[in-house]
């Protein structure tokens, strides 16, 4: 069996960015929780007739401390995009290349994620964080693509870990990193998205190691495999968790083990969100066990954390049922590259706007139901 | 029993404009739908990895007679105002005069769907085709307001049919002419709202008339009442049916009988906007029970139809499996309004914009998947 490192984590490390990120995040603020929860009782609607959107109303306030909370607006969704060494094991029909050739149509415009983001008003951003080969994109200015690659693909778990602990760390940075810096250049809303060839290989072996789940419920057919591809990818999954042995108490152990750069990247930006109290919506798979490392290290992150929408993936619906979320778009979806939060911002946006612009009964001078 | 009206419906009279629109509808472009079909598999994604997004976009390059479709932008949301006199029957909780406040809610912009259309750049238009009670808003301009009452409010639909054959088909044609007038002036998709105290009765009664469902099963609680008063409401509707005894195979006569004049106007606008081959997105019970009507008088007017979502009215979930039907959003909304088809417009818009935009393999020089 190969030896997984178990060196101190560098979250204890109190000095680390890591360390002070986990330590910046903040329980709800329970009095604009309540606020929030009144307010909604006074608006010119039926109590309860927005259904999951004044939930969500409630938790941005309860997140942003203040009622009514700001609007999630500008929005950015952030693609990390990293490869697989566990491609070696033919899990996929795509070749690694695709990987590279995605962030270059990102970059281009071309992909689904350019439509979704456009047709929300949000604005991209791709961050190279383990792509295998180099891109065809040097010419992008740092406003849409930037090179943070900690290395060129992650290892092949059916040989060893993926990555050594100080590369899952170093990784999580990029995203807390990402995620300050697009806070401090005036996002309110941070949409997290993933491009790398079998990342839901990873995510699998990543939900099966967080939830216990075995492999074969764990695993789904990604982009669309055969039935013979899938047994394979579910044995693949079961021998990278047999040899590796992540343990659920130790979330670097599990990334570094089993996971992938952009999964540590995209846990980083979870934490990096939650740490300034800037709602992140997730996205599918990849997302999904990505915030089961964030919520394993910052139990608290899950507040700014909405879920965009379910995949196809079963995998995702695990992580979301572990990590208590409600998707608020279900509608088979399986693609990554963070459109399903992207078709999820209009939702959390207009949730937001209701909370904050709609009259009052008293004000409007409409008479309320006696029920 | 009161005596329903028999007369041959106006449909048949050729010169009617609700008889001119039934026959402008025509069947989906199957070239166009195949076209873009065709073009959904050559786009830079895994086959089928947008889900329902795909066939909803497939859609509306049937319903516009080319692929790609126009983006259904700008949009329009059109509520439809009325009363109902049922209500004397203590079916709600909330008073009449609350349809006539609510309008004025909607014009001063502290309504929902004012926060809902702001969100999704969408105008809004509010059409009182049959409000009980003088409206405080005279001085709003034809552009956020028509008067096009039919009559000021329906009769007791447990005393006698809710209105004449002759004010169906008229509330149909302000439906049809403010599909006509909005689409003239560069609404390229229309959505579906409505205001209306009681209006969850008399859709009741209409998806129970249409669908052959006993009301006990049609019949949901509205905006919120107790188990006592939803008994008692099951009661009106049954009674409402058994003494009007509406006929399915006449829609004009289900209207008539157990209708409402917002209802009317509903099926008219999916008509006017089917005649046009603009989409129209459908809201919750209402609107669903109003695609029944419209339907059922031009089978092809449902290539115009997207169903917004699905509200927690057990009605609305009839409506769309009678009619074949799968909502965008199932968030546990039951507002009306045209609040869901204003939180789907994004994600209709997302959809054909996705068609429109992306780049194929070959252009975009990003490898296929062997699978």
């Amino acid at each position: 069996m190969a030896q997984p490192a178990h060196s101190s984590t560098p979250a204890r490390q109190e000095d680390s960015l890591l360390a002070r990120t986990v330590a910046a995040i903040r329980p709800p603020d329970e009095t604009a929780r309540a606020r929030a929860y009144e307010r909604q009782g006074r608006l010119t609607k039926p109590a309860g007739s927005l259904g999951a959107l004044e939930d969500l109303a409630v938790q941005l306030a309860a997140l942003a401390g203040v009622c009514p909370p700001p609007m999630p607006d500008p929005a950015a969704v952030v693609v990390f995009a990293a490869d697989h060494g566990v491609h070696a094991q033919a899990v996929s029909p795509w070749p690694q290349e695709v990987t590279g050739q995605m962030v270059a149509n990102f970059l281009a415009g071309g992909a689904a994620i350019n439509a979704f983001a456009t047709q929300a008003g949000a604005r991209l951003l791709v961050v190279d964080v383990g792509v295998a080969h180099p891109l065809p994109c040097p010419t992008a200015d740092s406003s849409r693509f930037r090179d943070q690659r900690v290395r060129a693909g992650t290892a092949d778990m059916t040989c060893g870990p993926a990555m050594t602990r100080a590369e899952a760390v170093a990784a999580i940075e990029v995203g807390i990193q990402t995620a300050a810096d697009l806070t401090a250049s005036g996002a309110r809303c941070l949409l997290a998205g993933d491009m790398g060839i079998c990342n839901t290989t990873a995510s699998s072996a990543m939900v099966a190691a967080m939830t216990g789940a075995d492999p074969s419920v764990a695993t789904g057919r990604g982009t669309g495999i055969d039935e013979d591809t899938w047994r394979h990818k579910v044995e693949v999954v079961r021998a990278a968790l047999d040899l590796n042995r992540p343990n659920p108490a130790d979330p670097i152990g599990v990334l570094a083990t089993v996971g992938g750069l952009e999964h540590a990247a995209l846990a980083g930006l979870i934490l990096g969100a939650a740490a300034v109290r800037v709602p992140v919506i997730l996205d599918g798979v990849i997302t999904g066990s990505a915030a089961l490392i964030a919520a394993a290290l910052a139990p608290e992150s899950l507040t700014a954390c909405l879920a965009g929408h379910r995949s196809a993936e079963p995998g995702h619906a695990l992580a979301l049922q572990h990590l208590g979320l409600r998707p608020l778009i279900d509608l088979g979806l399986r693609l990554g590259e963070g459109t399903g939060a992207a078709l999820a911002l209009p939702l959390v946006q207009a949730a937001a706007r209701a909370l904050r612009e709609m009259a009052t009964f008293d004000t409007a001078g409409v008479a309320e139901g006696s029920a």
